[in-house]
């Protein structure tokens, strides 16, 4: 019978009454190669947006057990619509929602983690010759209140769908793949054909907003198959797989994530001040990156760099003034980070040397540089993006 | 503490947010008086028809099980947003829908019957302080799929809680009470104080569409007291109740109905053919009503009389034509249908000849005439209708 298929389409996907016919139609096509196949649906557009609105007429604080109990009608909605659909074409189906499968979840309202699926009903609605439709992005929690999964939670549920009915997960949305850089920010940018769970997590935590990082460790944690593709489409998505299932020569650098979104502030300040001044910053709940120091030249002042996010800019200022030595603080609103992604970098030595060498080659000075074990990241000069992105991917061959 | 009341509210009493948030107050107000308070609600304003819309995008023939599904969500968001509200104003207040109360349903989808609630969460929350929100019109069936109650669904649903909880039950809807009669049609018509149940349903099998047949049924078979009455209003609307807490000295009419709907057909027949053409017209799903026939004069012809709708006409003319003789048919289409409903008819001689009294007195010929245990109902010149009801309400001190 081959695997049990579980594939999720995001609200955009199924955003109206003739998307969904268009998603039915290719589902019954699909059924003709894979027979069991569990759909797991988002709330249509943007019904989550309007559920919110109405809400806050109400009330600016809704209670969130009720907030919860109200954005999960939004999933029943499309599935009954996509089931209805597909046995209007002929086609037996079934929509289930979290009561029906007892999705168990625990946490807070509106974030809440899946425990367990019973999957009984869509196992035996399955071998009846049906196609599953299932709500995403809900559960219920020990008392049997509905609760939500908060962001990225229809990924989550069909990856843990696929878990449980030990399946492959192909989530559907409105981008065609994962892709070496972003391709709104880089025309010429290729999709990749497999990605590692390791490089998603850090591209998604580098601003990747294809899938939420939850799914993804989720399905690192059971080896998931995911795939990732344009809803409706033959264009050819991108696999996200496990190493083993990869190809055998993996790539040095698979993805690369420009940001403009931040800030860098270079300061004196005196070596005993600097532990007061992060800590200063991060009960602000401002997320300092890329911090750097040189070591003391003489005394104990110290020279610090960091980038923070530009929203926060004014607010930090004002604690840096506190701690900064002869006004010594220089504002730098022109970098762009780049970062550089690839399980490869783990056993490539010389990677981050040879990234130097490259950019130095096409006259871009590097800022700031931080490194972890399979990302380096580089401030640079935001005029320079362009020049540097495609240096990389020459010379690494993407 | 007193008696728990259980309160609904239709569709155009939830219809925005604000009336829900004034529903909210005003349930805080009643708190105090009434500590015990469960609410039913219906789908806001015109969802369900929205919904209707949705589905006939997807398929003109949905199916019924999805299609219930779809339904149900309409009083789940009405309920969340109700309990937010309550919560918002420092009320403690909590939704359930038909899984959390496992309302047990029979029959089809679409029209489900209810057969059992599980009222313990309700206590136990109404016992915490709170006030519970009830969605209305919904259950499960044996299988754990939602089902829908059909016409009247949630009126239904209030009077099984109130059944369960052995509370009162308030219908709060877009009319301030029963009247004697339509107040619509007769502007000076006086609101009732008080109906008993059998006068109620006859009432409303004359098409007084305040209330479905079915929750008035099962109110009378618990002997539950309902309360029909205008919502977020202090008018004072009718309470529907059994006889024995009723006023000693009854009326001896309640109510009367009129409708204009019907046309009086007579025609001469062949005795023997009378049952064929009764069965022909039944045959085509024609109501036929107020039967009347005179003994044969002379061989086995007779003359009878019946009204239909005047919808349906057309096709009963095509039925007739094949049974009458001598082409003697009569159709007489301005007819009006004046019923007359009161339980003291059952104890009180002569009711139906001082109407025929009082229309002759006002010079008003009656055409038909057909009586029932409790209901007298006259066909009439559709020009004297006005005078009719003028001169029965004056007689009968109405």
């Amino acid at each position: 019978m081959g695997d049990i298929i579980v594939q999720k389409y995001g609200g955009s996907s199924v955003a109206t009454t003739e998307k969904i016919i268009t998603i039915a139609k290719r589902l019954i096509e699909r059924k003709k190669t894979n027979p069991k196949i569990v759909v797991v649906v988002s709330a249509m557009g943007d019904t989550t947006d309007d559920y919110i609105s109405l809400a806050k007429e109400i009330t600016d604080t809704p209670d969130k057990r009720e907030l919860d109990v109200l954005m999960s009608t939004g999933e029943m909605i499309s599935a009954s619509l996509l089931a209805m659909s597909l046995k209007s074409m002929g086609c037996d189906a079934i929509s289930y929602n979290a009561y029906q499968l007892d999705i168990q979840t625990s946490g807070t309202h509106g974030k809440s983690l899946i425990d367990d699926i019973d999957v009984s009903k869509i196992e035996k609605s399955l071998d009846e010759g049906k196609i599953v439709v299932v709500t995403g992005f809900q559960g219920l929690d020990d008392i049997g209140d509905i609760t939500t999964l908060g962001r990225g939670g229809s990924d989550t549920s069909a990856v843990a769908l696929a878990v449980k009915l030990n399946g492959k997960c192909e989530i559907y949305t409105d981008v065609d793949g994962i892709y070496f850089t972003d391709p709104r920010k880089f025309k010429d940018a290729k999709k990749l054909e497999e990605i590692e769970y390791e490089e998603m997590l850090e591209l998604a935590s580098l601003g990747a907003q294809v899938m939420h990082s939850r799914s993804i460790e989720l399905a690192q944690k059971y080896q998931i198959e995911l795939y990732v593709g344009l809803s409706c489409s033959d264009i050819k998505g991108t696999y996200i797989r496990g190493m083993k299932n990869m190809k055998l020569e993996d790539k040095v650098i698979t993805g690369l994530a420009t940001s403009d979104d931040d800030v860098a502030i270079t300061i004196d300040i005196d070596e005993e001040k600097i532990v007061d001044l992060f800590e200063s910053i991060a009960n602000e709940n401002i997320s300092m990156d890329m911090i750097s120091q040189t070591a003391p030249i003489n005394s104990s002042n110290i020279t610090v760099s960091f980038t923070i996010p530009k929203e926060d800019l004014v607010k930090a200022k004002e604690i840096v003034s506190k701690y900064v030595l002869k006004n010594k603080i220089i504002i730098d609103e022109n970098i762009t980070k780049l970062s550089l992604v690839g399980l490869g970098m783990k056993h490539t030595s010389g990677v981050a040397s040879k990234v130097f060498n490259i950019l130095r080659k096409n006259g871009i000075k590097v800022k700031l540089i931080t490194t972890s074990e399979i990302r380096i990241t580089c401030a640079i000069n935001s005029k320079d993006t362009h020049a540097a992105v495609q240096g990389i991917a020459r010379e690494f061959n993407i």
